[in-house]
């Protein structure tokens, strides 16, 4: 029934409403040593998986996207960058927790039939031993997918999303099969985007108030916008798929926050 | 299955609460002086595709819509609005970010039936490149309604919305003919009032919260009521039509700014 | 399948809080040129269709009702209100934008009926025409109650509402005259109050966030409570009707203020 | 079809949080000042009806029940309460009103037999006028509960609720006899406390956002859980009941508020 | 119908945000004495049943979690963090009141045949007596579980969940003995992940805006997302679990609050 996945780098995505009356009141001097000090933060996070992005309208002004190895090193990005001068004119906004996660529906239905054929039995300690090991070596085969590095592309789109659990349509009773076969034909509308729109996915059950985040980047917005409309007939997202909020960003280098915040747009 | 669709400029709608009692606070020529930046910095934007509206009620006390050709051209927008002196006192209450769409839903079953009559196969790269080449010829003749004028009429509505995907009732599983002849009774209401309410239609999927932004423009705001209100019996609309809220303006000149933020409506 | 309607005053209802604190802490003689400012104020907007309630309760303190002849003189009214030295102390809590409606169930079927008799097909620019002259002879007759007067009673509940458009029952769906019906049986409830509570209906669709507003006048608050209870069995309401908050009000009038902003309820 | 009710005392429930920086910024003499007078108008309230209970979490730290005859005086209350200068360090959070009401399903089936066979017709001005003095009876009879003294216990629970009027469920379209049988169970349950939790029903149609408050008193707050699990299991509970936020509060003597605003529960 | 519960302990979640510019803003020796306060009192607190934890996102900084043997402790306990000298720097941002549970359902099936076949009618004095002397003997062994050690696991994740009570799918219209299998299918999961992941069910019907409250606690946070996930599969959680928000933190010692508050996590 429960499909295996593999996770890799934990996600934080924090946005943050620049407190504009009290940034431009500062003199010149003071707004330069605080901005140098951020530089120095943000380019030495830049290192470690930090991105950071320019947002539109009044849901956030700045969103910062770390990838991390653990929820512990989040912390710690975090804890870092409230420590800055300038967080102090960074109002938090938004943000949200997640695990890099791969579904592995193919994955799960040619290990079951496999280990089937072997005669153990679904949920033995053979079965679960045996198919740990497959697991592990998927993970290996599958090490840059689960620890990715940021997409270069100029857009970010970052949202949360849930399968709904309805009176009547409910992903989570429908069986495993079905969801193969439906999740494929999601994928194969992904693909034809392949090198337009890149994808992470990841989980967030546990983690934060939604099942799952999605981020797409792209160089040209209006790609984000054709391929979720298609895959909103896509059968599995026209039934099953719950969406929150949409947050957009234009990656921003550390370098250009100093004229981002003197109100240039590069 | 999948509408062609067409996109033009974006679209950034800024609602802003008027922080009064601080603006009230200051001396004459200091206002003066805050005026004259935001009359400039506005004038300049009117020629670029930016109109001002003075809104009703607690949702907000000034609306600025912007069209640009670009996202980056949005953000700087906000951007440079943000630098201005009078900008300390505007906060900011909502905003939302789209893209004008031609929903072709005619043309998409034109192109379709001819293509499959030339012996295309659907979804084909051969297909997907013919459809391409119709659909550029059209963009070129529509040049207008993708890059369009603020309408200059004394009042604007502009709502959001969604399709809805009940479990009953899911638009994204009603087939292409189906949605076309409902979009086009839906279209026969519209130009019922045609020369009395103008309309502008935005996408954003994957851009702001809600599928679509709707902005309607009229001299006589009771034609909004009797346009959605009508609409409202349409099968689509009835069904299928899920609202955000409803923000409300009126058509203010950058000249007019002073006397408005002296408590005066002309 | 639209009824037709009539339009007449627009609604601005306006919501604060009262800034206790910083209201408390002003000296006597400047609270008393705060009182006379705003006691001006509203003695001339009563003229004009202004009344003001204070509210029970954490939603509101005060509450200004404007009656006026266009959004635009809506738009003066609250930004003179936010010119007044007092207005620093009153925080916008809500508000709601309308336009008093009657929807004329009863005489859309007559003037239907009529029309059909005569030959002219539904939809017509003939049709259109004499529905329009038929309309325009309800309004004259109908003025006063288009463009009515405050009434006097003590207490005021006012709240918004929407018709129910689910997935099985749907009121856009419902055939004319089966609405008028209900409406009809609906009415019949209202008129047992004939002379208790004083009722206001007021159109907000591409006006404000909900489809109508309820104003309900009455010098015995319990009432209001036995009217809507009453109606809520009615088929229209118990099935079809969709409630947003509820706001409660007793009458003061400007010469009161003072009192009530010294925390006494006359 | 509706049910006959009898009114009684007007209810206010406010909840505040305090300003606690601000409080304990005072110093030792101004803050005795300040609970000298909150001691001196909450002495003087509880003997009109008011109560004070310390609340758990941040949906606040204060909440003041007041029992009055009418809406003015409760607005006279809240008046009044917002002059002490201990008001300054608290902040409005919440708050309900309602009025106590006996919903009289029983009597109603009751008088309706008796009237019916005295040959009166429903709805007619006979049946109203003999209904109507069966009622002015019963509010005799049943002033105490309608004008009831604040139980003495040391918790209190308050919740508002409404009927559920779904697509397929829906209250008020359930004939009454079925109401008043699952109304019948559902105080079966209710009564199994006695003298564990006491009960008062408040009715807010058109008072406030939903349709009645519940007001629990017991001496074990485990008590509240143990009697509202086991009536969710009523069919009336089950099937009708939608619940709002619950509010938790520990009974506070006006002799208590100043150990309580020095951190100290007794 | 009811299943028999037993409950222990009380427990208060409180989750707050760090006023970072205003504790930056402090000079050193200030920031000391603020911590050497909060140090002893939490070091106090600990032994009584209190732990802190670092939170991820916007949601909070800090959560301290209070076990305590009543309402009237927990009260105690968040009045005197109120009075620390660091809680002006903190933000109360969320909350939770809720008393651990254990609910009883194959016990409710055991003894409930067991009474049956004594010949005992269900509802009577006789079986209520009865009933209690078994949970009475139940409650001693089960004291442990009733009144538990705060888990030692590194990572908390908190959130709320309801039973469904949908028009079509209800929880409590289900038999008992359908809801007791579900439930017993629902343990084995949990089960699975013995030594793993430590779990506290907490019941808060009555006492706070959810039915229950379900903690969590694991050394490796990707097992929250594998028990949740797994778990919500189950029939009882696929059809009848609806959850609200997810809190999550890294657990803290007081000894570890001076270095978090200088923006390092260990």
């Amino acid at each position: 029934m429960v499909p295996y996945t593999l996770e890799g780098a934990y996600l934080l995505h924090q946005m943050f409403r620049i407190r504009w009356s009290a940034w431009k009141s500062l003199d010149e001097s003071r707004r330069e040593t605080l901005l140098a000090g951020m530089r120095e933060v943000l380019s030495g996070m830049r290192e470690e998986g930090t991105s950071l992005y320019s947002m539109l309208g009044h849901k956030g002004d700045l969103m910062f996207l770390h990838f991390r190895p653990s929820l512990d090193a989040l912390n710690a990005a975090e804890l870092k960058l409230a420590q800055t001068g300038l967080a102090d004119y960074l109002e938090p906004a938004h943000s949200y927790v997640s695990v890099v996660e791969l579904g592995l529906y193919e994955s799960t239905q040619r290990i079951n039939r496999m280990l089937a054929e072997r005669g153990l039995q679904q949920g033995s300690a053979e079965w679960d031993q045996a198919a740990g090991e497959e697991l592990e070596r998927s993970r290996a085969a599958m090490a840059p997918r689960l620890f990715p590095e940021t997409p270069p592309a100029r857009y970010l789109c970052f949202y949360p999303m849930d399968r709904r659990r309805g009176e009547a349509k409910n992903w989570y009773q429908v069986p495993l099969d079905e969801r193969a076969r439906m999740m494929h034909e999601h994928g194969m509308v992904g693909r034809k985007y392949a090198g337009i729109v890149k994808q992470i996915i990841s989980g967030s059950i546990g983690l934060d108030d939604w099942e799952w985040g999605v981020d797409l980047w792209a160089d040209d917005p209006v790609q984000f916008k054709k391929l979720i409309y298609e895959m909103r007939f896509d059968e599995v997202s026209a039934i099953y798929a719950l969406f929150g909020q949409f947050f957009l960003g234009i990656r921003t280098q550390p370098e250009q926050l100093e004229s981002l915040l003197s109100g240039q747009r590069a």
